[in-house]
């Protein structure tokens, strides 16, 4: 097991990882570009999508792992927390400037803060 | 949007995917080896864990994705059905012949049948 900051410091090293929602009743996972902004998983989201409709306050699962198949190694972490739009001015134009690439389309325009309110992570071996 | 056959002829070409489950009332994911066996996904988890504790029957979700960020390419596809252990003894010899390591430790003698109840995928570009 990894303590809550090994497991931060880990998310703080890649970009890409999953979140987990319900969407029509149903579980569904989607990858995110993702960032570690502080203590919290900021991801840009379209107008639209399933994403955007989460409810403020509602509690979503975010996952990054990174593997390396042929050496059995790897490591996995998973964040649950409380879900806000980032609707301040100032902290959008701040958190526009964040190496937050949107590689799944155009017009993505919200930025969604999950809090880390629980963090469990462990060293794959 | 990718249909069930593209989905599922994308995930018989990978290995590890994510399984999301509810653990303790949150919800979790772990990183699992996979095989598509049929149009179901196969995956061998440990004794003991909290994965073989999910009981016969319940939905889990799981997911797996391919993701090249540089070319801001890749699929994403998330499976959710229902779950069966695999206990025939000659079902599980046949199982346990799959390439299906486990890489995340050993004893790891359960085979746990996800069904392609509902299959969700889309590219990403």
């Amino acid at each position: 097991m990894l303590d809550r900051g090994e497991s931060l410091t880990l998310l703080a090293g890649v970009s890409v990882g999953q979140v987990v929602f319900t969407h029509r009743a149903l579980p569904d996972v989607l990858p995110v570009n993702f960032r570690l902004d502080g203590d919290a998983v900021v991801i840009r989201v379209a107008t639209g999508s399933a994403l955007a409709r989460v409810a403020e306050g509602a509690v979503l699962a975010f996952h990054a792992d990174r593997i390396d198949e042929a050496a059995r190694t790897g490591w996995s972490v998973t964040v649950v927390g409380r879900v806000a739009e980032v609707t301040d001015p100032a902290e959008r134009r701040r958190i526009a400037e964040l190496p937050l690439r949107s590689w799944v389309g155009d017009g993505r325009d919200h930025f969604i803060r999950i809090a880390t309110d629980r963090v469990t992570g462990c060293v794959l071996a």
